[in-house]
């Protein structure tokens, strides 16, 4: 292998797969990086369990040759070194080599480099998925909905299928939900389809929806998702996200999201997150961080205690319908909930002291929130 | 104790003391903020087992009313949360009332917190230090000197003084030395002094450095330096830092530093840094970060290898006078050193491939940095 590429562009590529590469990993292989050459162009390869990120450099990119390959072939680089060295070369372009027994050496400017190579047979093949089922999304709306229902999964291993987020899609409906068992998050978005896709039960990892959202994070461009039977593909042109899906069945959660409130309230999201985080400086060192709201005619007092440390009260102003009640909660879904809201109003719905709330932002009905109550004394 | 203050106000003055602050300490009082309203204005006070950081906030600032004292008191607050709670408070004013059992009311628009303050008794006294002998420096110069020194203090508490800094004063110049035994760090600069102040052997332990180059980081104006038996105290009208001395007797240093070398050289501090940061890549997960300088007649070799990795070489264009030479040293020790020099060229001086070198400014003899250079095979 020997090529000759743009800094510039090598560092973004590398940036972009390290991503997926671990430094504490029980497959030694995984902390390195999968560089090949071909006849098209270079790819970059990063893995671990979970995701794996592949960055496609071609030949020809911008009118102008950003890498020139005189010689194809492949090499393992050690990934974190690999990444370091790379954005600390003192020159413009890089001159790469591979040579027997995988020798590598990187040269810019008056610095010159050799690594020790590996041999790239042992690193996990990806799987070929069928491109027939395709489902394209705009990277914004891809990112809204992680960044809507993401922070709901539970953060125990233990929980299984709850620690990912469940993706459906029927009808042209993309529908993201997660759940922790306490609080859940639901989010929908139109999506354009090729044939009559459908994708029911697929279950995708937290942590793999973060990090795609980090992967695709600054581009305003449309991804293609492509699911097969234990793999979702994300990808551009240049870019190749695949994360694992979770085994199992995820639970129905239609009966979980109220349907009718016996109390109403619109407020002011922004008022009503500020006074929820103060709130939560008197509970958030309790077990389930609990505040207390009272719904009153025209507002809500907001109270939390501790015995210790002392307690807070406020109220924020509300139109309210329905009942006066009482309700405990945990204040850290509340403050999740509401900062995913972007509109200026929020509508809360209850149907007892007991019951799961609802919270929506006021000007769509594509995005709800539900809480679980918390019993107290 | 009761009070109205402008809420900044109150958020700057907590943010300062809340740096001496810890959270973690055997003494539980010293996890507060000692409050303190009197005729004169408001003063809190953090403190620490190293440092105490006091800010005196008085009735009259900038010809407005920032803080109005309606009846005098002091309190002992939990620090953590009511930092937290400031700066969280809604409204532009904070009204602040601490009633019997030093119950404290915090109130700003609709929130009001209740805190369990504590008794002010157990809160260690501060010293008072003897304003005569009074060292007036410029703020920006102290921190140049705690930052062109502070960094070669050894960060083993095993080591005593060596992990403070040394500063003494005469004829009106101070000067700092720190070293680790490895290296040495030197830096000097002319004082405005009262009467003829000398100081001698006084050492503050490296963190207490660091904290206070914090503390007054932001301010163009100069600073009063007190030295008592045991404390030093750094002051200006509004904030007062005290940082314990550490006891013993500093090292004579100046047998350590070089003074004639065989070998001189000049070279740009920027492609030095560059490319020791380079070579350092391959040597900084051995034990000795080394890597080697082969001297020649226009240029240095920079040499670095590890038989797990991998190895680098460049050439650094310098003009050298003397003997060819080859040293090698910790590559972090020389970052460290070429990060504080602000002048474009720096030179060096060897005096043979076994004894401590020279690093210094092209344009200053106020500052030096002295390397020790590590035997290889």
């Amino acid at each position: 292998m020997q090529i000759r590429i743009q800094k510039s562009i090598l560092v973004d590529a590398v940036s972009q797969v390290s991503k997926a590469v671990s430094q504490k990993t029980t497959i030694p292989i995984l902390t390195g990086i999968l560089c090949q050459a071909t006849s098209e162009g270079l790819t970059l390869t990063g893995s671990n369990s979970d995701i794996t990120i592949q960055v496609f450099i071609s030949l020809k990119h911008d009118e102008t040759d950003q890498v020139f390959i005189q010689q194809t072939g492949e090499v393992i680089l050690p990934g974190k070194i690999f990444a370091d060295i790379v954005r600390k070369l003192p020159g413009d372009t890089v001159e790469w080599v591979v040579g027997d027994q995988y020798q590598t050496t990187i040269r810019s400017k008056q610095a010159e480099f050799h690594l020790n190579g590996l041999p790239t047979q042992e690193f996990p093949r990806l799987p070929q998925l069928e491109e027939e089922n395709v489902v394209s999304i705009a990277t914004d709306t891809l990112n809204a909905l992680i960044r809507q229902t993401g922070f709901a999964v539970s953060t125990s291993e233990a929980r299984g299928v709850l620690t990912g987020v469940l993706i459906q899609l029927q009808e042209g409906i993309l529908t993201c939900v997660a759940t922790d068992s306490h609080r859940l998050s639901y989010q929908q978005a139109m999506v354009e389809v090729s044939n009559d896709v459908q994708l029911e039960n697929v279950i995708v990892p937290g942590k793999s929806l973060a990090e795609l959202a980090k992967t695709f994070h600054d581009q305003d461009e449309v991804v293609d998702i492509i699911v097969a039977e234990n793999q979702m593909l994300v990808k551009t042109e240049h870019i190749s996200f695949y994360s694992r899906l979770l085994e199992g069945t995820y639970p129905d959660t239609n009966r979980v999201i109220p349907k009718n409130g016996e109390t109403h309230l619109l407020a002011s999201t922004r008022d009503l997150l500020q006074s929820v985080d103060r709130a939560s400086l008197m509970s958030r060192d309790g077990r389930d961080n609990v505040i207390k709201w009272t719904i009153k005619p025209n507002s809500i007092e907001v109270n939390s205690a501790s015995q210790d440390i002392g307690s807070v009260s406020e109220e924020v102003a509300a139109q309210v319908e329905g009942n006066e009640l009482s309700i405990s909660f945990n204040a850290r879904y509340m403050i999740d909930a509401l900062r995913t809201i972007e509109s200026d109003q929020v509508k809360i719905q209850f149907t007892g002291t007991m019951t799961p709330f609802l919270i929506q932002p006021v000007d769509t009905s594509d995005s709800l929130h539900v809480i679980v109550p918390i019993r107290t004394r």
